[in-house]
């Protein structure tokens, strides 16, 4: 039995609904807790939507440095775990020994640290040397506002879970004509990013024309994390925060917010 | 000078924009590393919204549990800081003896570990038991559909922030009769929840009846962070997950969804 038929992505709840539905059924989001294990080894431990889990587990480690290349995960399995309180999702994950050696050294050296909100980050010391600029893509000349809202008016309909119960987000890829590729769907925005990169390197696909779009807003990580694959722009529904700016300045991504209905807004060329 | 004067919650940004406007300025929510420290030992390091933040150091030591009451802080300190890549803000918490000795010997087990999405959980096992039952507090029996409506279409205007540059998040503290109190606001959703228990927990009013709205989903940090500090109800704009219903369910507190215009939905009573 595949993981994705005992835990689904969506499940039921009996509610009362206002104003007159009274006792009835909804469909809510799952929201597992989903570990990863290097090698054996836990590494961390997030909630996400129980579905592309491979790609997810794959694009965290290739977006996070974990693995430089997607030929060093050799076998990624999924398995259902039950503990005394919790039903969750191991992710287990077979990578090369030169990134696992580099792995173990990583965490030896944050011994110590509980680490939150920006993955084992304890100290402002420790957020580490700004990422290098990108060479510039030859096609980002030509992407037009037209191709950014071709894309962002036809993901809705592609967007599959949150139709079906409201709370996720969407990352897409999207063409250089605008026609969406790939849409990865996650209660977390950056799981639903990491599932979407994650897949596309999977499949070789990533050095293609083509950028990120995503439902949310665009915020520091999601940049970093494209910055990391190489990917030269990103679209986002909401509106970017100044840090998102900064970084996209400072790496040459090509950074779009507030891109729907006929609108969008260009925050670095 | 005060921190918020040097690292306002706003900033300017240099924008293209479509249809008409052409080469503009735009305002965009800042989005600062903030560490937090606890007696001279770094602890994490989140990405927030530079406003608020002894309520928020307060509140998150509290919904952590790195605190029991608010009287066991005895000073909080923010100071701004600037490494070769980044500025960012430390604030600095002088706590008691005993919460910081508890503290270390929680780190200390912790050690060798990452950690990411659930702040330094890096294994299923590791997500701890079930939260206890909250004794049912008499006040909800009486809480209507009106009240909630009332605050959530209120909510909007007192959103500031918001209004500006539209990328952050609120957490309300509302009244039984859908008044609304104190509202905070910032680009993480789980900090503006922080703020607003660490501002109430300071001014020793989270024992008044009241619940808490939020303008986003409500996911299972959410009603973690309100059952620690004894809070009755949650109203979230958005829908829950199935976890964030799962952990209400279990602990007692009534939980409203999709509470916007003329509609709510109760997942749990």
């Amino acid at each position: 039995m595949r993981h994705e038929d005992r835990t689904p992505a969506l499940s039921t709840c009996a509610v009362d609904r206002w104003p007159q539905d009274g006792q009835t059924t909804d469909l809510l989001a799952a929201e597992v807790p989903v570990a990863l294990e290097f090698n054996g080894i836990s590494h961390a431990v997030m909630l996400a939507t129980p579905q592309d889990l491979e790609a997810f587990a794959l694009g965290f480690a290739l977006t996070e440095g974990i693995l430089d290349t997607p030929a060093q995960c050799y076998g990624i399995e999924v398995e259902l775990v039950h503990t005394d309180s919790v039903q969750g999702l191991t992710v287990r994950l077979e990578i090369a020994a030169a990134c696992f050696q580099r792995l173990k050294l990583q965490r030896r050296s944050l011994a110590g640290n509980t680490g939150c909100g920006l993955c084992g980050v304890e100290s402002l010391a420790a957020l580490g040397p700004p990422l290098l600029a990108m060479p510039r893509q030859p096609w980002l000349a030509a992407l037009t506002v037209d191709a950014l809202l071709r894309a962002s008016n036809a993901l809705p309909e592609r967007q599959l879970l949150n139709q079906a119960c409201g709370s996720l987000h969407a990352a897409a890829w999207v063409s250089p004509q605008g026609k969406l590729l790939e849409v990865m769907e996650d209660v977390g925005r950056h799981n639903a990013l990491d599932k979407l990169l994650g897949y596309r390197a999977r499949h070789n696909t990533l050095q293609e024309p083509g950028f990120v779009l995503m439902t949310s807003r665009a915020s520091h990580e999601l940049i970093r994390k494209c910055v990391r694959m190489g990917v030269g722009a990103m679209a986002a529904i909401s509106a970017p925060t100044d840090f998102a700016v900064d970084m996209a300045t400072r790496s040459g991504l090509q950074l779009w917010g507030l891109v729907r209905g006929q609108r969008a807004v260009r925050y670095t060329a």
